[in-house]
């Protein structure tokens, strides 16, 4: 395509102050910005948004909606998200890299919209039905469609009140009972949709009759009627309250008074139980492909991270613009001030988040290209089940170290966007506070930074162990 | 005062699960509190918190109220505040030092409780008052005795949109007219109070009728009719909108259009204009003089920095206890859990803000000490205003250089807190996220901290210099 026509995928911005430092440049920003961005993703995010410009329901608010409002704003955008029909259904006819690419570049234009839409819609929609895929059978299809078409609300109900990061010591326990041929769960907490949530896909401990424990298994749980949104006998669920940011998000939490699930609702991939309430496994080492199967997660780190950059883009560049019209001071006590752009505090303040948002933006989506590309090839392969838990390690490290590297760098420059905008960016109006309460969560969720930071660093040692030991010395 | 005795300033805490810690401890924790703070001003603190635990209007929020609701709030607090008399009344005929530490103790105490309600007293009241007090005359009394008794409320109308840091070249213009004996003003933007304050002390570039400018100076302009709270013809005032945090405050624009006020309207402490409109200064530099003054805004630094260190003092111990009570992992996999207060990255992440904490109180303390007893000294002293202006940049220099530090660690803080606090960090319920919202803009109003940081080294670099040249090389 000529460059000319490349060109036209981006918007013209609007004529006005900047001009003067815009057409200074020497490099076309148009083109710059399809060096970071490949040029067909850029065309699905502005198509969005000129899409969603004329959605009442998408307009920004310019006050603070209370947390209620807020809750009911993204419940009924999600309901409008799937009527929309933003992803054309040629998409899923696609191969797996071109539809998921797809999807997230979805996901990155809601989440600058409203991120507490695109985090609902990932946990409720993608995360959702992409463990169900990893995780269950032909036999949960019904509910994966039923998902997937926004028929019903969902939630991934892993954490609880004590056990966050380790998953393994959760409390919840699913204990099959042959007679009934029905399983019994006890006590979770915070899934993501605890107002709306008719479904829950729960992690619990799996014991038999026999009293063995198989270890943390993940279930179809439902919550509510998806008609009248009541909660099931035996279920206590309700809202953990209000949050720092995102409270468009009803986090919930739930807990189950001998509350019975069919044995069919267990997700089976890796291992089944039978009516009579024998446990088999189609693995040797159940623990491990559970390992493999969370690493679908590994997709919610890079969503997060690309979100995470472009907040760390929209941060910086609201600072940029401030910088070239706000004028403070100048060379002649008496003569014209200077725009504070050209101070060199102020350039060593900004600049170099500027520049971590190139770099990043073009590093996370690298990284995404890896990863799609090492799944794909496992679909691809008659073992691939297996290929992908042996490089599942290196994966989870790479994104495990860059998962805390751009959200803390986003969160950083937020902040220092907020003060090198004085007063200004304490208005909400400069949008750099929601920016930083719905950024916030990211340096925790979906693995705490620091926990992870250990996690990549242990990689990197056991890596450092089996060179020495493969070494002649 | 034997030991025993003096630790009854402090209360006990409760009984509970921080017990088992708390007993490990091998110093009397009440002695290191009593090492922190002076024992008289923690008595002070204590003895309002206990009177404000039975006042509803000053119960804590569970939810966060509109930003109408916030303002409404934080003025009922100051109305009610002005009847509890939380200073007594012989404090007045006290030393000026012992005066202003009880003051600001109970500023700190207040800001712990409704960060909104003490910068919106410490403005409306202390700073107007203080800035009155030194720019003013006996002509003035009537004025200050009315903001002091709450009859009034009143701010502080220095900021334009255009200009915060370099107030010298702000637009809003005073000129005398002989004929009416009446200043003209325009424009002026940003004051405290934007919805209620009837009094402002703006700074404006007075003009006589000969043209001549004779820089910044202060004036007394009434804004709004007290009674009815509606604004006089002429002024046009409103609300900017909502901020970040400290909705409480009603932060405002006012814009006047041939708007007159009477000549004694000016502070004419340094120098007045006559009926017939001759600018007679009664020192020999009043651009010198008025920097002096200025400096009254040292003391509004300073408070800056207590409500600081209490602030980081506050989000460090959320961080520890939750630490203390949070137990993840352990060493033996299917053994006993362990508080992450004992792993070595957890310390190391919360530790250093702990110390922070104490170091920055202990020094806070000893720096205003230094800055009450220089004032106190220079009202004693016949040349006591002259003496002022010497020390002035040296303490001007230490300000700015200490409350960078103290607001910037303190910011630290409190999103190392969050983040150590995981997801239950992010619940509003915490506090966190309060606390952040809250002292943001402590970095950027009283002087943007890098603004300050320079004006510290400028300096340095200015008695390196004087040394230089006294020095016999």
């Amino acid at each position: 395509m000529p460059i000319e026509e490349e060109r036209t995928v981006v918007p013209d911005v609007p004529r006005g102050p900047l001009c003067a430092y815009r057409s200074k440049a020497q490099f076309n920003w148009k083109d710059f910005r399809l060096v970071l961005e490949d040029k067909e993703l850029v065309k699905i995010k502005y198509d969005i948004w000129r899409r969603l410009e004329s959605e009442p329901l998408f307009a920004p608010v310019t006050a603070t909606l209370s947390v209620d409002q807020q809750k009911e704003r993204a419940a009924r955008q999600v309901n409008r998200i799937a009527d929309l029909e933003l992803a054309p259904p040629e998409i899923y006819s696609k191969p797996y890299k071109y539809r998921v690419r797809y999807l997230m570049s979805i996901n990155e234009a809601l989440h600058a919209v409203c991120p507490s839409l695109s985090v609902k819609i990932a946990l409720g929609v993608g995360l959702f039905t992409n463990s169900l895929l990893a995780m269950g059978t032909e036999r949960h299809q019904d509910t994966y469609n039923k998902a997937w078409n926004r028929e019903i609300i969902t939630c991934l109900a892993i954490t609880e009140v004590s056990h966050g990061s380790n998953t393994k010591r959760c409390r919840t326990t699913a204990t099959y009972d042959p007679s009934t041929q029905d399983f019994e769960a006890a006590k979770c907490w915070v899934g993501n949709l605890g107002k709306t949530a008719s479904m829950a896909l729960l992690f619990a401990i799996l014991y038999t009759a026999d009293g063995e424990n198989h270890g943390l298994q993940g279930f179809l749980v439902p919550i509510r009627d998806p008609k009248t949104l009541l909660p099931y006998p035996g279920v206590t669920v309700g809202d953990i309250g209000e949050k720092i940011g995102l409270n468009g998000i009803d986090n919930g939490f739930v807990m189950f008074n001998n509350y019975r699930i069919p044995r069919e609702n267990l997700l089976n991939r890796t291992g089944d139980v039978t009516p009579e309430g024998v446990y088999e496994s189609t693995f040797s080492e159940p623990g491990k492909i559970l390992g493999a199967v969370l690493e679908s997660f590994s997709a919610g780190r890079l969503g997060i991270m690309q979100e995470s950059s472009n907040t760390l883009s929209h941060a910086a560049v609201i600072a940029v613009r401030y910088a070239a019209l706000r004028k403070q001071f100048g060379t002649d006590r008496n003569g014209p001030e200077q725009s504070i752009i050209e101070y060199q505090l102020h350039q060593w303040r900004i600049f170099p988040y500027l520049a971590a948002a190139c770099v990043l933006k073009v590093s996370v989506f690298a990284m995404t290209e890896i990863y799609l590309e090492t799944v794909q090839k496992s679909q691809a392969e008659s073992n691939g089940f297996e290929l992908l838990t042996q490089i599942v390690s290196e994966i989870h490290a790479l994104v495990s170290s860059s998962k805390p590297l751009v959200t803390w760098t986003a969160r950083d420059a937020i902040q220092e966007s907020r003060e090198a905008c004085g007063g200004h960016g304490y208005l909400r109006a400069a949008n750099l506070g929601e920016l930083r309460n719905n950024h916030d969560p990211s340096c925790t969720y979906e693995g705490d930074n620091n926990v992870l930071g250990q996690q990549a660093s242990n990689w990197l040692i056991r890596q450092w162990k089996n060179a020495k030991v493969e070494s002649p010395v």
